[in-house]
C-alpha cells in the first residue's frame, strides 16, 4: 500500500519545521512581537488557528510572566495533566516550580465540607501558599471564578493568570471575569476553547524565552 | 461590574450539564451508539465539534478497547501528560495500568544512538513489554509510523491504537497509515488535530463504560 510520502525531517528539526508551517499559514496576520511565540506555541499544541484571534493578553502579560518565572514565583495548575505538560527542566533552569493541589486529600475534604469544587478549594490552598503566584488554569472555570473573588477581597495578587479552561458550563463567563481585571496581568482564551495542554503550552512558551 | 450570570450548577452536576449541552448542539447529527460516549467526551475535553466528523473508528473499536482494558491489557502513552490525564482510579478498577517511557534514560540513549525520536524508541520499549498493548498516541506521529512498521513486521499486534497526534509534520500521513490497517482496531482523529488530552479522553470514555 502506498501512502502520501512522509516528510523527511530530522527529529531535532521537527519543531522548527512546524513553526515554519504555522508562520506560513498565518500569512499576513499581524501578531504583537511580545505575544507571537505564545500564540504560535498554542497553535503548535492544538493545530487550531482560532487561537490567533481568541488569545487575549493584558498589556505586557508575557513579559511580566517571564519576569515572575525568573524571580522563582511558583506556577499553580488546576490539573495534574497541566502540571505534567510543563517542561520541568526549563522550569528548573528559570528557578520556578509547579504545584497542583487537586488530588490532595485536604482539598477533597474541604471541597466536600463546603459543597464546592476541588478546583475552588485548591485555589484556597494556593492562596495560603503565597499571595503572589502564577495561575495556569486549563480546566476549571470554578477556579477562575474563585480567583476573581480572592483578588477582589485582596487575599491574593497573582503575578499572572493564564485563564484557559475549556468547556460548556460557566467557562465563557469565568473568562470574562478575568478579562475585567485591571490590575492583574492575564492571558485568556476567549470563548469555550482551551485546555490543560493550552495552559502548559503558554507556560512553556514563556520558559523557552528565558536563556 | 456586572457579568453575564453564572449558571447555578452543583459541582457533581457540571459534567452531566456539559454533556446535555453537547447533545443539544449536536442536534440531528447521528452518532453510532457504540461510539457516542467517546465522541462526546472528546468534544467535552476540547469544546471542538470538529471531532464529531473527524474521529474514525474501525468496526467495534470501542467495544474491543473496553474488553482489552477489562482483561488488564496495559495502556501505553507517548507523553507523561497523556498518562496524567487518564483516570487512575477508573483504570485500577478495570484492572489495567498505564505506562509512558518517553522520559526513560534508556529510551533517550537509544533514540540518540539511532538518530531517531524518543517516541520511536519508546514504542520499541513497549514492544518488548508485550506483543499486545493499547496505544494512546496523542503527540508523536513518529510513534504511529513506527507502530505501523512493528505491526507489518509481526512484532506487535496491538489490541487498540488510539491515533490522535496533533501537529504539522507527518501527522496526517501517520494517521492515514493507521487507518489503512485491516486487522488492528483503531480510533483515529483524521487531520491535524488531536493531542494528549484527546488521547486521555478516549481512554477515560472507555473506562467509564466499565462498571
Amino acid at each position: 500500500m502506498e501512502f502520501r510520502e512522509l516528510e523527511r525531517v530530522r527529529p531535532e528539526e521537527i519543531e522548527k519545521r512546524s513553526f515554519e508551517i504555522i508562520t506560513q499559514e498565518l500569512g499576513d496576520k499581524k501578531l504583537d512581537p511580545e505575544q507571537e511565540l505564545v500564540i504560535k506555541r498554542v497553535i503548535h499544541t492544538t493545530a487550531d488557528f482560532d487561537y490567533a484571534d481568541h488569545l487575549i493578553f493584558s498589556p505586557h502579560a508575557v513579559k511580566l510572566g517571564i519576569e515572575a518565572l525568573k524571580e522563582g514565583v511558583p506556577v499553580i495548575t488546576d490539573t495534574n495533566m497541566g502540571k505534567a505538560g510543563i517542561n520541568k527542566k526549563a522550569l528548573e533552569r528559570a528557578g520556578s516550580s509547579v504545584h497542583c493541589f487537586m488530588a490532595d486529600e485536604d482539598v477533597a475534604e474541604d471541597a466536600k465540607n463546603r459543597q464546592t469544587t476541588r478546583a475552588h478549594a485548591s485555589m484556597d490552598k494556593a492562596a495560603r501558599l503565597s499571595k503572589e503566584c502564577i495561575f495556569a488554569i486549563g480546566n476549571a472555570p470554578t477556579a477562575l471564578v474563585h480567583l476573581h473573588e480572592l483578588i477582589q477581597e485582596g487575599i491574593i495578587k497573582p503575578r499572572l493568570i493564564i485563564g484557559v479552561p475549556v468547556g460548556f458550563v460557566n467557562v465563557i463567563q469565568s473568562k470574562e471575569m478575568i478579562l475585567s481585571l485591571s490590575d492583574v496581568p492575564y492571558i485568556v482564551a476567549r470563548g469555550r476553547k482551551g485546555g490543560s495542554n493550552v495552559a502548559a503550552a503558554i507556560v512553556n512558551a514563556m520558559l523557552y524565552q528565558i536563556s
